[in-house]
């Protein structure tokens, strides 16, 4: 176990690099990834690797389960070869979405399908020990009820509420996590599960599952999370776009354009999160004297057909709609998901922000643009928790060391 | 010469693609790009490749002069094994930066470096076969001048300041350019002159030409031309930043929170167009009985003190700074670049894109980044078509044809 198999998997891929060993096995395994069986030969004309080299790497691959053989392809004259296909059940992997104020844990296979999930009310203030000792106990207990092993356990996967350092998978400065400031959460869920363990914030993961469940096909994809906070994950290329320092998405804190300008908690004032979350709308409800507790609080308003509540609704879309029309000039995804607690509302936030993004971006940029709201829903963590875990394992940087060790 | 050859070179790689062929040539003069001399058993050992297709691979590339013998390694018994380079002066690269009054045009190596560049007047809105005839005739001159020859020549790229079309190297409904809109320029060209062309618009070249000059290492960059209108070009992994549509950068249709709604060319109100370009200024202060004709005569009065030209620059500055406050939340650059006519009036418009970026934006997302002019300056054009055309036609995907004859 090295430590860079602790941390993060995901990541833009680089510009393009030269090799600097001959491909491993792990480079067969991604082509087999894709699902198709093959024999030795177009194994070894595809890579260019020698055909002794094949033949060595696919016992590996064999023995290590990851892939099988998968029936005859028809022969050329001569006994008809062999051919091999991925096994997504050989191994399964562990995910965790850990939110303020409850948790979620999924049993996945290797395509990222999830044969398990259970959820639980769990304070993350209760503190990182707690926490994380109840997601590796529970993830035993799924583990076992599945009948699988430990040892057939690939890695486990863990999306916490606030930002994480993607080189060490420790929470930084997390606003709603007493505790976990700087704490390895790698380090210590590894000592109790000998596995790969990789973490990432709750709205990159999302980002991830939303776009792995309903758009593995988009090449841009930005997942809007409006709950008691805002927050963004972005999906780029295949990868989680972080940025330079791996701030990307901190969409919360742009300054909105409405006049309205509310002190918020990072000191500012008229930022997004201060006018347009969960928490901001409970509060001008309540000021208003409509009382509301907090997002689901909003949401249950609109459902029972507060007007008041269905207007703060349309117009939090719109201030959502006016920095994401900025960032569908700058950056032109394909598909913008509106997910998140506050997305439960329906239609009515969702209205708002696709009036402002087709009023202020470019037609071009609009042109093939979906606004939609979340398919993968409440699942999208731990999917995107699990999927984090299964590109980075199976990735031909580290899937040697799985095959061989 | 393909058709793909004669269209764009640049574009974010994608996910990791298995391969689909055993790698020629072009892999290993990726490799040999790097500048260190390697011999043909290290070839072997770091591609993987049988040592009988790296002799006829590394003969190719000798046939090609791509590549040269570059001295012995040390011996480890026998004669010592000979190694060979990459050769930057065995091709050239003609550049042009085609501007709306005015036209750059250069000679370089395979290093991007400018062996010869000229400068003319020339009218954009003469049409794209005057204005191409003068780049392939000018070209000409550059090549005889520096006594090269045609068929030594690897490509020429081409900036327009209008949006280009990743994939077919037109121009799309650009404002300034009558008779451009779809007009064929990489066909026009390549009919005169036959090597690959590739045409993409002035910021996206600026960008590439100042992250190759200033700023090899930084891994998201954002280049903002400040002129008559305002543009940005993005470099993200080393590559040109395009999104789903070829639409990023589009940031002077941004709508800006400074309450000034302006009505703006494109038919909205507020953009930062409208109320921070060189022509938005320069007829305000007109409009103020400070008269001025356009970006240049801004920046002159600037320099000769006028107090509301140095109000005006520094209010730009600020609009800008919070057009590019929102996307440092969300992108995370780790580099952000003012160039452009309107930054050559000095320090105002970079303080005023400061003050609001400090101000506006979180410390993790600004704790490393640099907001710096532009270093390249009027030549990041033609360095950033030629690297254009350098980084296409010697990768791997297009180098095997070239190599190959």
């Amino acid at each position: 176990m090295t430590e860079d198999a602790l941390t993060h998997a995901e990541g833009r891929p680089g510009p393009a690099v030269a090799p600097t060993t001959a491909p491993g096995a792990g480079t067969l395994l991604r082509l087999l990834r894709d699902g198709r069986p093959r024999t030795r030969s177009e194994l070894a004309s595809v890579t260019g690797l020698a055909r002794s080299t094949v033949t060595q790497r696919v016992d590996a691959l064999l023995a290590s389960g990851l892939i099988g053989p998968a029936g005859e392809a028809v022969s050329t004259g001569g006994r008809p070869p062999t051919t091999f296909s991925f096994q997504p059940d050989a191994r399964v992997v562990l995910a965790a979405d850990l939110g303020a104020t409850h948790a979620r844990l999924a049993l996945t296979d290797m395509s990222g399908t999830v044969l398990a999930e259970e959820r639980a009310d769990l304070d993350i203030a209760l503190g990182p020990e707690h926490v994380l000792d109840w997601v590796v106990n529970r993830g035993r207990g799924l583990l076992g009820g599945a009948d699988r092993r430990v040892d057939e356990l690939l890695g486990l996967g863990i999306g916490l509420p606030g930002p994480v350092q993607h080189t060490t998978g420790r929470a930084v400065n997390p606003p709603i996590m007493p505790g976990w400031d700087n704490f390895d959460v790698p380090g210590y869920v590894h000592d109790r599960l000998d596995v790969p363990v990789l973490v990432d914030n709750d709205v990159n993961i999302m980002a991830i599952g939303e776009h792995h469940t309903a758009w593995p096909e988009a090449s841009h994809l930005m997942f809007v999370k409006v709950a008691t906070g805002i927050g963004c994950g972005i999906v780029s290329e295949g990868s989680v776009y972080r940025g330079a320092q791996g701030a990307a998405g901190d969409m919360g804190h742009i300054h909105v354009p409405s006049g309205d300008e509310r002190p918020c908690r990072c000191g500012n004032t008229g930022c997004l999160e201060a006018v347009a979350s969960g928490a901001a709308l409970a509060a001008a409800l309540t000021a208003e004297g409509v009382p509301a507790s907090g997002a689901r609080a909003v949401v249950e308003l609109s459902r029972n057909g507060s007007v008041p509540a269905l207007r703060a609704l349309r117009q939090a879309g719109r201030d959502i709609g006016e920095v994401l029309a900025a960032s569908v000039n700058m950056f032109n995804p394909s598909v913008i998901v509106i997910g998140g607690a506050l997305a439960l509302a329906g239609d009515h936030l969702l209205a708002g922000v696709r009036e402002i993004i087709y009023q202020r971006s470019l037609p071009l940029a609009t042109e093939h643009l979906s606004i939609v709201s979340s398919v993968a829903g409440e699942s999208a963590g731990v999917i995107g928790a699990a999927v984090m875990v299964i590109e980075h394992c199976l990735s031909p940087e580290h899937a040697d060391a799985l095959i061989n060790g």
